[in-house]
């Protein structure tokens, strides 16, 4: 199905554009990893994803309408060339939101706390902080779930960043994509710690989004992928519900190294992992041979993200001292 | 099926057994993998392979008989321990070939000229040689597609290195496993260089055969292992009737890559590459897109194996100084 059509029929209409207030969405993390699209166009998943909001981490966003022929994108503090990726996918973005009102112009004003492209899913919290702005911006008066649905229009993952705590992402069976969104599980879990290894800041070469296409198209492998990840979704609602760390932690690691496995089986080979990123893993395996309950998930990149409970605190930032450390569910 | 019960129908009886001379067999490396087995108990696979002898790399072999208790084996002058895993399996293997003189016991000589089980496949040359030796010493006259089969129920890419060149081993449909055995591929390609990279030669953890078992149990993605590996040995044949470098080389890494993308999606996961192996790894790659027809192919081990042909040499020699270079059919 066309997006434009879509929006067309589906948006409200309301009236002319205010200045919006800053608004924040939460960057996510996922433990069963959304990879593949069915539909490219509207951004819907092969496979059910289920993810953790990174609470305090995320990105900040305010609109205003301008006087001008273009919009005007900033980000953290930084006006971005209108022709260059982020502002045009920001500006795609805006378009659906101004389907009735195709004359306006924004300024768009967007900070990451977090790095940008280093696999933090940056563009998951910056299109969901964004729809909110623009929410309001058009006095649409949508559901998180509706701006779940538009989220994803601008980057899959970000239908997920509507909500905090653990989301399941749904994928639906709607051809309009109208059932693929978020849904917040009520589920918390305090002291659940998320660490940040750093192995590598910088933008990575393939996106996630070229990186899903080779894959799903070349990788004989990734026939098996959603099998793995429909099973991983079951066993990750099992973990969540009873508790269960080891359960939760050995789920969510195989998921993303599965993933990693269908993209290293494609043609041309997509790895993401550095020297160091093995490093890391070995080192975490080593840990947890040695009994602590020490896990990690990846993005498409090459940084780590270990997964460990409050009480192992101590013992994970004596072998990690430089760790950046997110509680999602506060201690 | 079970193999005792196999042999003994299947094996003809010869005389006494007498001393053999010293008989070589080569190493041989895969471009299409061996990895999984439909049968444990015959070393039958889930896929048909195909892989390249290394000329003069491998294993030589003597067997005499002896009066003792048990068999003595010496690997590379030195005694190893009856109890010792190397020393079990030699007389397991043995034990096939004095099925109709069981009282027989021997001395082995076996001297490899590759380093051991640093994923160069010492065990594949090992057992075709002893089962040459084993041949000659029982009188046994059996054709070099028997002692495939036989070799096979060593290792089972063993029964691939009882011939030169490239071969095939078909993995054949019946139970007893008489039809699994390698078929030698007629067409030579000189100048077709293999590369040894060492990245680690120390022994594995995790040895093939678990390695394997652990692949085959824990991982969704190996449903898709052996669509992969089919599709791959048809154009692998392909590529060298054609003399295809670009397709033989792709074809292969890709093969390899995904042999190991299976073992990253175990559980417990399986990583045979150290973070010199990823460096290695994106060397070739950046290589290959400066326009060096450069590929690599890697076992269940951290080492890569560079596949180049003849007039790449200089070029790869001088990114890879240090590099041991096999032309399996000479310059």
């Amino acid at each position: 199905m066309n997006r434009a059509e879509l929006i067309q029929q589906w948006l409200p209409h309301g009236p002319q554009p205010i200045a919006s207030e800053t608004h924040f969405a939460p960057s996510n993390i996922a433990l069963c990893k959304y990879w593949g699209k069915r539909d490219s166009e509207l951004n819907l998943p092969v496979n059910a994803s289920l993810s953790v909001s990174l609470d305090t981490l995320g990105t900040r966003t305010a609109v205003e309408p301008i006087d001008a022929d273009a919009d005007e994108v900033w980000l953290n503090g930084e006006r971005q060339a209108p022709q260059s990726r982020f502002a045009q996918r920001v500006s795609g973005f805006i378009d659906l939101f101004r389907v009735h009102h195709p004359q306006t112009r924004l300024r768009v004003r967007t900070e990451n706390n977090i790095p940008t492209a280093a696999g933090l899913a940056s563009s998951a919290s910056g299109f969901a902080a964004l729809a909110r702005a623009l929410n309001q911006a058009f006095a649409l008066e949508l559901s998180a779930t509706d701006l779940s649905i538009l989220a994803r229009l601008g980057s899959g993952s970000a239908c997920r960043s509507l909500f905090d705590g653990f989301v399941e992402w749904q994928m639906g069976v709607r051809d309009d994509g109208l059932d693929s969104h978020g849904v917040p599980i009520e589920a918390r879990w305090p002291g659940l710690s998320i660490g940040l290894v750093k192995v590598d800041e910088r933008e990575k070469s393939v996106d996630s989004r070229a990186g899903m296409r080779r894959t799903k198209e070349t990788a004989h492998l990734y026939q098996s992928w959603p099998l793995q990840a429909s099973t991983d979704l079951i066993r990750l609602r099992e973990a969540i519900s009873a508790r269960d760390f080891g359960l939760l932690g050995s789920v969510a690691e195989q998921n993303a190294l599965s993933m990693h496995a269908t993209m290293i089986a494609s043609w041309p080979p997509l790895l993401y992992w550095q020297p160091d990123s093995v490093a890391a893993m070995q080192k975490v395996w080593q840990l947890r041979n040695d009994g602590l309950a020490l896990y990690f998930t990846m993005d498409a990149g090459p940084n780590l993200k270990l997964l460990f409970e409050q009480d192992s605190r101590d013992a994970v930032l004596e072998h990690f001292p430089t760790l950046e450390i997110v509680q999602p569910f506060g201690v």
